[in-house]
């Protein structure tokens, strides 16, 4: 019985070692990394704001390819939103595009949005980004 | 020995989840978040982004006030810089504007900066930056 509960341990102890090392295995050259930056009519504001919350909270929460989809708004102009939105990969960003929780947003909201522009950008530091992004 | 191994493991688990509820202990509505944006004169661009990344790695490894500094550049424009920082509060901030690494970046890039915009901002879904950003 010793011996067994030993077992275990130590069992449990290479499984989390395993699944450190997995954690480090990513490739941010194939990341799709962008600004997303939204004009909202100031009439629905209150309801944009819910409905991308829920969209955003949804896609990190049950999406694994979803690294950051981080939802803002401008403080001193708040139909000014921004996201910043990083995708594992293409596949996992047009998974995302199919999702319930995306579909649902992208409808509701769609008379709501006066302006959307999506700027592609390029990390700068992609070693640091392990060290600030919790999926990676 | 077998109740010692046991009671070993069951101390081992507890301060595992101890671990995770103290890193819950976080105030984002004190946090500082913001957008800076940036164009660099093109002569400078490659010079630039090594000493922005250098500061913005020395900044996210070493100061445990620094959430997330994380800098990119326009793809199609790569002489438009933007970083999306977060700092756990005022005294995390000032104290960042007094590092080395800082000071190094700030008076090295001074005549590489035509224009510098810093925006505020504020977090749509303040629950999910703990599943987005590691230091939290």
């Amino acid at each position: 019985m010793l011996r067994i509960t030993i077992f275990l341990l130590l069992v449990f102890c290479t499984s989390c070692s395993i699944s450190r090392v997995e954690k480090k295995e990513w490739d941010v050259d194939n990341m799709l990394i962008r600004i997303a930056a939204l004009t909202i009519d100031s009439a629905y504001i209150d309801e944009y704001i819910n409905l991308l919350q829920e969209e955003a909270a949804a896609s990190v929460a049950v999406e694994p390819g979803v690294i950051c989809i981080y939802p803002m708004f401008v403080k001193e102009n708040p139909n000014q939103i921004r996201l910043l939105e990083i995708y594992l990969n293409q596949e996992a960003y047009e998974a995302h595009l199919k999702t319930p929780h995306f579909l649902k947003y992208k409808n509701s909201t769609l008379h709501m949005v006066e302006s959307l522009e999506l700027i592609d950008m390029e990390s700068i530091d992609k070693r640091s980004m392990q060290k600030i992004f919790r999926k990676l």
